[in-house]
């Protein structure tokens, strides 16, 4: 057949090709070879390969448009948020990203992880409003497409929620059960310096009071300087209009602070001199320390990694396997991620996929060529500061262990003799 | 209230703040405020405001984990993809991305647009096998878990079919309808090169032939030097697993080259010193020149800009509204778009959102405000190379009127009094 092909495409070439520039003569350009001259049921000359033309090759697949919006494909069922089980409910609660199961840095809207503490409100965007008011010259009230009106900016962040994982929570049993409390996508919105611009802010103004538009009225305490800086006022996520566990149709993001922070279904910006001291940022969002006190507005999520490929419930085999993961930093940009595959005794540079982008996900991998024995292996990210992702020991030597959120501690892998990968924390 | 709830916040601050570097006590934190502390029944101080408090406040949303695959909201309902009405049949047939309903850059996933030849096939990613063969040392036929082993790469890349628009489309009433054949995301993959290194590519070989495992075999010619250069073998598209529709579970990705060539559900790469010429390289996708004869192998898709807001269909009002749309060329970085609101007498750069990559979507805008009176808007893109995207006069006077494929011209919409708007193209 191959031979067949040769003369056939011979004669194509002796037929069509009129000059070298590869110009051809269109009346007769509709006798060329038809579609599907490779799809033969011979082998090719060079080796016993199965042409193996498939059942689907034999029929007419699903129409164009049978999806007007599409869906994975049914094979990929498992590939779903992870959501713990025999939780008392399901109103305040959080899904994770499944992220073993991804690869590059954008997070599809459909696998965003979600923290709620009032449900999911289904909001008519005709009817929300958001509210700017307090220290202001003018007192706002806005809707949808008024904000849609202002100039707009596209940015890809991540969004982490600051419990990823809490302490108790290191011997999850996959990468996802760690650290799959993050995603990262490309959000478009305002600015929020030119509204609080168009509102006029009065001098005393040292906060921004947030609040959501779900049963919980999510309230949280924004400092100025952040508002002036790369906080926007967003409406959509990876090109179309935000999920409703995303804040649909409005929320608050603040690049790098805790997800908490980023205050979804926003409905009022409240400036004030102080901050409210809402549940969320006393008995919630801090960190209790060794002394009885609390680390409170802890909003940068320091930087971190997790080896997604090989983790945890996957299981590898001997030879050439590509270790690769995900890193962050809350404070700009990745510089460099380490990956040991000896437990910690020596480190090796990773490479970074181009673009970096700041406040970002960034995908890092490194070839590996495994031997069979047993090791362990885990990441270490340095962002753009200097700052170093510490050890669990490391970070909890200051902080004690009755903390629950900012945990940004080196994850470990355990490959086992038979190529299966557990948990390696101690 | 506003004079209460400061009174109230002065409380807290007395009660809770113990030193100036924002500690707390960590005992007596969980005596803070209440969530919804701002969800009250009154106004603000400062002006007449609504406080507005809506029906989905009262009462716990939907539940965390509801939706295992999240969905976009049902007010997003319309937001779908542009399937063309009463066509004969939709096993070959396209749908468009609707453009105008988006921002940023990335398109989600199921709003891509799609164009089959002969549907879409349900591939068992299991069953699927990759064969590389013809002028190789080493045939190989690889499964998708072994494509998955080799060293992998994520590249934000545009996809955009040949014929977008055909030259008979240009009175589209929407973006969509006019340039929707267009979208962008996360690509990742094997470099393909990396593949045929591991085949290893005999002297001589020139072409790489590719085959698709849908009902159509959809089969085109690749030049060895694109396939040794930043072509690609994709799996993963934004995050997850590639769509159906896209090629699942493995698909050809050429940055740049027109969409058709990008073969989705490939199954065989076969190596040759020339090309196969399959119908869809001379019957299809060549450029009938007024010579008779035709453009062949037009590989590249050239610079390209639309203005998605304003876009027709949409109203808008007078005073500030800001021009957005998109650029691309599938010869590496938008240099620069202008905007004319004068009917193309002058010009103005609008602002490239950051970071602007190589053969990927590049976000505009310009700042403008509407006087009122009956206008004409349109962008000029300009890519690295210095090329300027052509008016359809500039377009076609060399190319005649009676090709189909890569027309790149400059669209234009006429904004009414009333501030409709509606195609502006000749």
């Amino acid at each position: 057949m191959d031979q067949k092909r040769k003369d056939s495409a011979s004669r194509s070439r002796r037929r069509f090709l009129t000059d070298s520039t590869a110009i051809i003569g269109g009346a007769v350009a509709a006798a060329a070879a038809p579609a599907g001259a490779l799809a033969d049921d011979k082998a090719p000359s060079n080796g016993n390969l199965p042409p193996n033309v498939p059942e689907w090759m034999k029929a007419p697949g699903a129409d164009v448009g049978s999806q007007p919006y599409g869906t994975p494909s049914p094979f990929e069922k498992n590939v779903i948020r992870n959501i713990p089980k025999n939780q008392p409910q399901y109103t305040s609660s959080a899904s994770r990203t499944p992220i073993q199961d991804l690869d590059g840095i954008i997070t599809p809207n459909g696998l965003f992880y979600e923290r709620h503490h009032g449900g999911i409100p289904e909001i008519d965007p005709a009817q929300h409003r958001l509210m700017i008011h307090g220290l202001v010259d003018k007192p706002l009230v806005l809707t949808v497409e008024d904000v849609r009106r202002f100039p707009s900016q596209s940015r890809i962040h991540f969004l982490e929620c600051s419990g990823n994982p809490s302490y108790t929570a290191m011997k999850g049993k996959t990468a996802s059960d760690l650290v799959g409390l993050v995603s990262c996508g490309e959000w478009t919105g305002v600015p929020l310096k030119i509204l609080l611009q168009e509102a006029g802010i009065k001098p005393g103004a040292k906060w921004v009071i947030a609040e959501g538009a779900d049963a919980a009225a999510m309230t949280r305490s924004i400092p100025i300087e952040k508002c002036l800086d790369d906080a926007m006022i967003v409406y959509s996520q990876n090109g179309e209009r935000l999920r409703p566990a995303q804040g649909y149709p409005l929320r608050v993001f603040l690049p790098g602070f805790e997800g908490n922070m980023n205050i979804k279904w926003v409905r009022r910006l409240h400036i004030t001199d102080e901050p409210v001291y809402s549940r969320e940022e006393t008995s919630k969002y801090t960190d209790l320390l060794p002394s009885g006190k609390a680390r409170q507005f802890t909003f940068y999520m320091e930087a971190k990694s997790i080896i997604t490929r090989p983790s945890g419930t996957q299981k590898i085999e001997k030879g050439f396997n590509e270790i690769t993961g995900i890193a962050w930093s809350g404070h700009g940009k990745i510089a460099k991620v380490d990956v040991s595959v000896d437990g910690g005794k020596s480190w090796k540079a990773a490479t970074l996929q181009e673009p970096v982008l700041t406040r970002a996900l960034t995908r890092f991998r490194l070839p590996w060529t495994w031997d069979g024995s047993p090791v362990v292996i885990m990441s270490r990210a340095t962002d753009e500061t200097g700052y170093v992702q510490p050890s669990f020991e490391e970070l909890t030597k200051p902080r004690g262990l009755n903390s629950f959120y900012h945990n940004n501690a080196i994850m470990r892998w355990q490959i086992a003799a038979n190529g299966e990968v557990t948990n390696g924390n101690a």
